[in-house]
């Protein structure tokens, strides 16, 4: 007992931050799909390949020394990348087959099963790539 | 083949975009987790409960209303949300393993298995509680 403020002012006031993150996480989360989106109908327009192993590779080593600088777990950071973009790729992959596309093939191997660090290497999955790149 | 740019330069625009996004990403996500240990040093040290259902609705609501305004999947923002907490409780549960708590016994209903939306409902898990709350 060493706080001087009522404990649970302080917890609304922790919790009022918290919300504010997320939203602002939410919020980031939308305009990167934007994004990988513009990304996805780019390869489409030009014929341009859907997987580059190269780009993954640099953007989860960036994300890993970045979060050991916000002294967040890079493990985490790690997870957390993967989980977004196969959560991206299994959204995309939902569209094609509305769309009546059998694209994204190369985007299976880092599908929503395969959600741990490592388990996407090997694919342009950062970019997300939508149906529209078969 | 519509675009007048160069789509090397216009994929090298977009990709320059998700990388600044990521690195948002990865800094607002290591101040969450800054908020919720103090969540879980505060709760410890006034004997709060660590469970509050009522709050962890109050959050998934309010992030999927987020993010149908950002245009964003209402259902990649709770799978999203329940991945983030289900981590952050891993990772406390692992600290409270090595500092030889069996604490966070409540939260491993909502544990890295647990990814799935709605499966960690009944816990309060947004505000992912940490070893200190035993």
């Amino acid at each position: 007992m060493t706080e001087i403020a009522d404990p649970a002012v302080t917890l609304q006031r922790l919790r009022a931050s918290i919300d504010n993150i997320d939203a602002a996480l939410i919020f980031m989360l939308a305009e990167r799909f934007r994004c990988t989106q513009q990304v996805g109908v780019l390869k489409a327009e030009h014929g341009m390949p859907a997987s580059d192993p190269n780009r993954e590779r640099e953007q989860i080593s960036r994300l890993r020394s970045l979060a050991l600088d916000a002294e967040l777990d890079p493990e985490f950071a790690h997870k957390w990348f993967t989980f977004v973009v196969s959560e991206v790729i299994r959204h995309h992959n939902t569209a094609a087959e509305s769309a009546g596309s059998d694209a994204a093939g190369a985007a299976e191997s880092a599908g929503p099963d395969a959600a741990g660090p490592g388990a996407s290497a090997g694919s342009d999955a950062g970019d997300a790539r939508g149906p529209q790149e078969s």
